[in-house]
């Protein structure tokens, strides 16, 4: 039986990939600290298992197709505290980012149309696209400039007449990077100059350091029409496998049409939006003190990176990951090796390659991305297996 | 901001889309009963919440893209009542039966290519695949004939070189029709001689009445590279709300690349997933229960359809919903009509209009699908209100 060519087309997960390869070092003994994925280990908010347990349950019923209102409402609350306002039908209800961003994708691009995306990006996002037929044309940053955007002439040519947005995570997996003012206000400018939609992934948003304020798209003017928020509970709120996103809107031809989408596959799970709903009615502080965990994380990680000869990596400033150059030919080999061969009393790493995060082939191939989504105490140990890793490496 | 083509082709809901005007009677007072939605009345089993209650909701984390081993488990434990055997790798979790549907289009068609389905069929079919630019091509099926298949010349007739798969529901929605033993092995010859997938929609198996053995397709032999079902734990168990639902296969290679796609989007939500496994593991007789419920809901709507002079409708044998021509021009303005204008001691009912769910222009344009999801005495009470409403309409 044949399968079809856009299923064949697509790439494994470069991040899901090497797991099988873990999974046997941890059968024969081996304790991996996972570096791999962003998954923290932080808890979820209690009040999210609060909210599920006093809600109705006796029958689990549909949810609307947009999504529950309390859900809805606490979304618009969130953005409220910015002085973002948003309609109750600005907002759609999604499973996860992931949805989202198909959602989007699907609504802003015909077959064969083009999005422009800084690279590395988020490698899920080839995923989403290539399997409703939209291309995503690289804008390539680098590790020595700490992944910030080229120039707006860089950019502007390669706008082709098939582009349909221009799409960013802020803070940025995989680079930790957080977009200047000055970014952002090229990007408007882009947009609105070639008639752009702007598709900014937030999901990271609030995880900004060194008191930097990582700004939603959403706070700048004249963009109604172009702007769609990805919003998502699971990173902010450790909650990724509730698998509650959503999508942000002002403009309402649009999002009466993806409303389509959404009623198409009837709706998202009601519980975890009732738990969710709790979570976006956190106190501001309780975002405050997660993020305040990221940034001393980070700060162990920089510290150790900047101290190995050979690494290239600027600070990252937000999200909680890093993208660096290490003194290897191939980091993939490298992962692997670390996986297979090597140890400190019984334990190693594992990151991800970041190959699989860039579009232009030949990029990314001696740099990993590490998800500081642990502890201080085992950050502390992942980063000295990494140093002493590089060594026994080169050797 | 211009939209996608494709989203702009796709049709709004036809079951939800009369929803505004339902509200809006329900705000002046009048009560509606809603046999126009799939959502049904009966507890959701305790289990359900008492599984997700033992989890460790400490960290809400990333369940595998694959989905929960506890649920594959289960849902294998629950074909394998049948002799129906899957591996651990023939099974997907998904979201929804709605997601099953949406990556085993993208699987097994090209952009373009076509599946065959019996029309009437459920509507949302139509969303899935217009989304992913995948034709539905109906083979017609007659209210007069209980939307039985026609000849296998009449089907393979509509085969062409885009043709990849055929698809229906068994027991059917909207109609309520299980397949014979003769329709499923001609299925089969169809399949196999002309290379096509089958793609079997199972998701209100158990519920078939009268005696009648609503058999999975996987029971069938020689099938097993062709052979896609689609599960859901939302009707047989009522919970329409959890979005759980899964593909099965026994072709790898498929399974392989569909989990592609489950990789692209994570996975499905984990808590809904432990809870879902808790209802695969409930005792047969469980199932068993709601079928007689069913059965006993179904007779109360065909004993008073079978006495309305006008009306065509053969006794449905399955699922919970009934097709049933009505003696008027068209049925969507008497469905408005029964919401706006008619009650019977402040009380209407909500039916869903069938043109909706056929693809052919002109059909079903005076059917309507009833879903008999409430309890015996509102059922009562609701097809009283129809009869009577027949009456006043065709004054």
């Amino acid at each position: 039986m044949k399968l079809s060519n856009r299923i064949l087309d697509m790439q494994e997960s470069p991040v899901r990939k090497l797991v099988p390869i873990a999974t046997k070092v941890k059968k024969q003994g081996k304790k991996v600290l996972h570096l791999n994925i962003g998954q923290p280990d932080i808890k979820t908010p209690d009040v999210f298992m609060d909210a599920i347990n006093a809600y109705d349950t006796s029958i689990i019923k549909y949810s609307f197709s947009q999504g529950e209102p309390t859900l809805i409402n606490a979304i618009r609350d969130y953005f409220k505290r910015d002085d973002i306002l948003f309609d109750e039908d600005d907002v759609i209800i999604t499973n996860g980012g992931s949805e989202a961003l198909t959602f989007t994708a699907i609504a802003t691009c015909n077959f064969g149309d083009e999005i422009l995306i800084p690279e590395p990006f988020y490698t899920n996002y080839n995923g989403f696209t290539k399997a409703v037929d939209v291309k995503l044309v690289p804008i390539t940053t680098k590790a020595e400039e700490g992944f910030h955007l080229p120039s707006k002439n860089e950019i502007t040519k390669l706008i082709t007449d098939k582009t349909r947005a221009i799409m960013f995570s802020n803070p940025g997996n995989p680079t930790g990077t957080v977009l200047s003012d000055a970014e952002m206000e090229m990007i408007k400018e882009i947009a609105l100059e070639n008639n752009l939609y702007i598709i900014s992934d937030e999901v990271y948003r609030g995880i900004a350091f060194d008191g930097l304020n990582s700004r939603s798209m959403g706070e700048l003017d004249g963009i109604d029409e172009n702007l769609i928020i990805i919003e998502s509970v699971s990173k902010k709120f450790s909650a990724c496998g509730a698998r509650i996103g959503s999508i942000l809107s002002k403009n309402k031809q649009l999002m009466k049409n993806i409303l389509k989408l959404a009623q198409a596959r009837l709706c998202v799970a009601t519980l975890e939006q009732v738990g969710a709903a709790a979570l976006y009615q956190l106190v501001p502080s309780y975002l405050e003190s997660v993020k305040d965990e990221y940034e001393k994380r980070r700060d162990i990680v920089y510290e150790t990176l900047n101290h190995i000869p050979g690494v290239v990596c600027e600070k990252p400033t937000g999200a909680f990951y890093v993208v660096a150059k290490l003194p290897v030919d191939n980091a993939e080999a490298f992962v692997i090796w670390l996986l297979e061969e090597f140890d400190v009393d019984g334990e190693t790493i594992m990151l991800a390659p970041a190959e699989g995060f860039y579009a232009t082939e030949g990029l990314g191939v001696d740099e990993v991305r590490i998800a500081y989504v642990l502890n201080s105490a085992d950050m502390q140990r992942a980063m000295a297996i990494l140093k002493q890793g590089l060594i026994a490496y080169n050797k």
